[in-house]
């Protein structure tokens, strides 16, 4: 059995959407492993992991809309208000969706569904720097 | 370390919880691994993998209807609308659940509670082929 | 590559988000597994695993505050209700979180983001014993 693994760094700029499947991929194809998995490891708990359809860029808008509406930005509701009004709000998103993902690599590939992507979703905001850990064990 | 996967084709027929847990179950009998672990990918962004209670069916209504209460098949919420009324409520059921599940293997069996079961969580009004791939990494 | 696994038990009393991140860290270091993942799998369906913020306790309560309203003990809202008010309400909150976390190891040490705790998530009102496997495969 072989390992690999490196941290991805993401800047962001509010709350987003943000495609990751071709870094991802790239580092699947790099690593020569034919055959394993792949773990994805947010380090975070104001943004999160999420595999959604990549064809149609309004699911992502819906997607923002819903979680918005879902988990409202309003102080009163959470007795955690000191990081802003945002930050329970991301908090509660993250717990809603994934903070940790394993794919599968077959033939030097990372397998998903022919309309799937990987997103890192960011609940905050202000622009943060965001670290997802990509971790392959294979051969 | 051995690898072995296959791809599990399940037709649905409209919004329902198909329990799985029978043919992951075979397959990991079959695959004559003692201890390991077993990745699930389904190849979709509108039907969901879930753990669940496979004791009492009402269990399975009762998250049916839930689900449906929290994102409600309205057009007038979603701008992502030419795939049908179901299709954005479908990928945010996907958001809230799960596209990923890592098991463990122990003496050739798959590692379950008493009443937890395998589903597949089809979110779509009409009938799809869904595909799960199933991946197993152990010795 | 080795494995080894061993099962946590957790006394829970009442709803409440426990830690549990140096139980599962502690048995990485005994592992004396360099590099690998451990899966963990909770083997019930009322209750429920998260990573979460450990920083502020106030995060926790609001988690919990959420949930419960997202969820309500209404058992005018579930056919389910033979176990009592809150089984329903558990099952669903254990939809919406998660049964199954996979988790890097590097260094003979489980990788975590500065501020984030591994969470039992207990939903039901009263005690229950808890049982997470640990499994790790690594080198």
């Amino acid at each position: 059995m072989r390992q690999l693994s490196e941290t991805l760094g993401i800047q962001t700029n509010g709350q987003r959407l943000i495609e990751i499947t071709n870094k991802i991929s790239d580092f699947v194809h790099q690593s020569e492993i034919n055959t394993g998995i792949i773990n994805l490891s947010i380090m975070h708990t104001s943004a999160s992991l999420l595999v959604q359809e990549n064809a149609d860029p309004d699911v992502l808008k819906d997607l923002l809309s819903y979680f918005d509406k879902l988990v409202p930005m309003n102080p009163q509701l959470y007795v955690h208000g000191i990081e802003g009004k945002d930050d329970m709000p991301a908090h509660i998103k993250t717990a809603l969706t994934q903070t940790h993902l394993t794919l599968s690599i077959q033939e030097n590939s990372l397998v998903l569904g022919t309309w799937q992507g990987i997103y890192l979703f960011e609940h905050r905001l202000q622009s943060h720097h965001r670290k997802v850990l990509m971790h392959i064990l294979g051969e």
